[in-house]
């Protein structure tokens, strides 16, 4: 089947930030065949769907995510992050079954699918369960089991994320990655790491870690090893695999020398940054120095909402206030982060439109009273969006939501069965 | 006609921050009756609305707005300041016809109604027009002609003021509240708001001004007065009538006993003070010296949406971010700031469900994915939902939108219009 769809804007993000109003985008077999204004295709197709005040754009690759953390959205917010980890959310994860995790996943898919995200990295456990939610979902996943590692017997769980690896490599017409999770350097030894970045090169696996994100990891790893997070990580062989660091608020200009030309990149998470208290990410440092950057959510329980429009917004709004200035910080630069830029950090070709590119994408609608008058697309969708426009999402050629109607999963049974669950977990 | 409401959850932002699940609100002739648990009023009414899933709370009160300015939305975003208010804002604006205003007054009017919204106070020009927009819209309105006062020429604009103040006073079922509004200090002199402060007295009005938005401003008035922004204010007499007091980011500790016992408040505006690098209003220090604090959007040409919930999300991150630690701000003082917090500042009733307030309120979906589970109802309004998430607004008893569909303004119609009138705007 060949599909086409029209709309008044088609947003690109491809080298020259494209913009074609109006515009077309065909695909077939999963793949992008043709994108540019209206008549650039004449080719017979087999379907073709008209969205007059449409905006056609990729779709959000969610750089880091707990999406099963769904479960525990709101659960004592506001809370000294300490009381709130130890008090509140270990305890709860603690109760969470395979159950309940292929739950708060497809709880996480839907979010996900409504608000136009098309890919997302998770590190989370069960991940067999994860991997489940994932394929019926039709997104795409970056998956890895977070790895706590101080004692010997933490070692035996790194088999099982290789196993988890073999697993789930070629399934799902490719749309799930499997990759190896050490969880932080202030959660893993330095012998830890070192056996993950090794297995890593063996398997030909990604990483995704958490680094530098609160003041606390950074004057303990001062204290304990006398180098930054990312120093650690560099010292332990894990850039010698790709390598998705999530925050990176208190990156360092010490540790330009080990980002630069690496594979992978940061993955800024703004609003849990700014929730947390944790602080903002130097973005201006990393980009004038060409880090590869782009934008998760965090877990819902830290961040309560998986809507990558809002991580757009928080990411634009704290840029400038951090620099005192509005131009310090483009609405281009958030929507790149947000497709293009977190998708070539998991090393996807996807987040651009153009020809041979995976067909993920989505539609916001641009009629609404909140998205008139469209003098600017792009600031509209950055600044004027959020999730709740979105009414096409689209991977792999597969359209996940038509019209705003999931074709998928079933909302309705999905937030009853999370609803149920509920009693056993906060009880 | 007596009317009652039963939802899962009814948020009162009352003194006790009563959250009764199920509850129920009853109101009649534009005032609530009771409000209180499922059963708790067993009175005859006329129409009973059951909103399973639904999340009942005050409208949004939106302490500060230019809402004609809808029609600029997107315009040069993250340009430097001055480029983008000296070169395409006033530009634009001094070609901005009555009917233009009326127009774009419309559209912000069915954006509010849409993300719950049901008064807002606003400073712009040809006046009338937004009055006879607000008066159709059905949404309450603070309205004042926004002042620029250096010249003698620029006195006989005053007397404009005081007509429209006349005007209007008594009309709308007394949803307009006409206001002064003199611009700013350092687009006014002195003298000129000395004579505004005497008008307002003499008129029994308040007062509109932006107070303390910028460093610019700071620096500017140390000059030219050798005070802040807030003493020269208060120097003019301004504080003996009810002011509100929009932004006030760099407030600082010698303004406290000008603000403190004062009528009316400070409106903050987190979202532009943030886009256009303004920075962070100074939160605990105002609020731990009891100074009233409100929540507003600002313009839609710099805040891009008139969506109370994503100000809401913006203070409380802010915040958190300016302290370092997620506890410095609570969900429900984000809630009450926009609701009650900012009533109160306006001298309105309305923000708080109460019996012998206004039945000025909303309903909130709480069943999609995005708002489940609900652990929290105050975090998922807060920190989850945005402004698509509401299915009613009410205001002064009349439903202006129920079940997502507007019954006083015409959607379409207006963006229509707003669009067709943009081509001799930027032309």
């Amino acid at each position: 089947m060949r599909y086409r769809i029209h709309a008044d804007t088609v947003l690109t993000v491809d080298d020259a930030f494209h913009i074609f109003q109006p515009g077309q985008l065909t695909w077939e077999h999963g793949v992008i065949v043709s994108v540019g204004p209206q008549d650039s295709d004449a080719s017979p197709v087999d379907q073709v769907i008209n969205m007059a005040g449409g905006i056609v754009m990729p779709g959000f690759y969610n750089g880091h995510n707990h999406a099963a953390m769904t479960m525990l959205r709101g659960l004592a917010d506001d809370s000294p992050f300490f009381e709130w980890l130890e008090t509140h959310i270990w305890p709860r994860e603690a109760r969470l079954s395979a159950g309940d995790i292929y739950a708060g996943t497809l709880l996480a898919a839907v979010e996900m699918i409504k608000s136009g995200t098309v890919a997302f990295a998770d590190m989370y456990f069960e991940m067999d369960a994860v991997a489940r939610a994932t394929e019926l979902s039709g997104l795409r996943g970056w998956l890895c089991r977070g790895l706590i590692g101080n004692e010997d017997s933490d070692f035996a769980k790194l088999d099982q994320s290789i196993r988890f690896a073999q697993d789930w490599q070629s399934k799902a017409s490719g749309r799930i990655v499997p990759m190896l999770g050490p969880h932080a350097p202030y959660t893993c030894s330095p012998d830890y790491l070192a056996r993950v970045a090794q297995l890593a090169v063996e398997n030909d696996l990604g990483i995704q870690i958490h680094l530098a994100e609160s003041a606390s990891e950074m004057e303990q790893m001062q204290q304990l090893y006398g180098k930054t997070p990312i120093g650690v990580a560099w010292e332990a062989g894990l850039f010698e695999s790709r390598l998705v660091i999530a925050h990176g608020v208190h990156a360092r200009p010490e540790d330009l020398p080990y980002l630069q030309g690496m594979s992978g990149g940061i993955v800024s998470c703004p609003i849990s940054n700014a929730k947390l208290g944790n602080g903002i990410m130097p973005y201006a440092m990393l980009a004038g120095h060409g880090i590869p950057l782009g934008l998760g959510t965090d877990g819902a329980a830290s961040t309560n909402s998986l809507d990558m429009f809002l991580e757009m917004k928080a990411m634009a709004w704290m840029q400038k206030l951090s620099q005192g200035r509005p131009e310090a910080f483009q609405a281009r630069t958030a929507l790149t982060m947000a497709t293009r830029g977190t998708a070539e950090i998991l090393g996807s070709p996807g987040g651009v439109l153009a020809p041979g590119r995976p067909a993920d994408f989505i539609v916001v609608d641009g009629t609404h009273a909140s998205m008139t008058p469209q003098i600017d697309a792009v600031s509209n969708v950055v600044y004027a969006a959020t999730g709740a426009d979105v009414l096409y999402t689209v991977v792999q050629g597969e359209i996940l939501m038509a019209e705003g109607l999931l074709t998928t999963l079933d909302e309705k049974a999905i937030t009853e069965e999370a609803r149920n669950r509920l009693e056993h977990l906060l009880g």
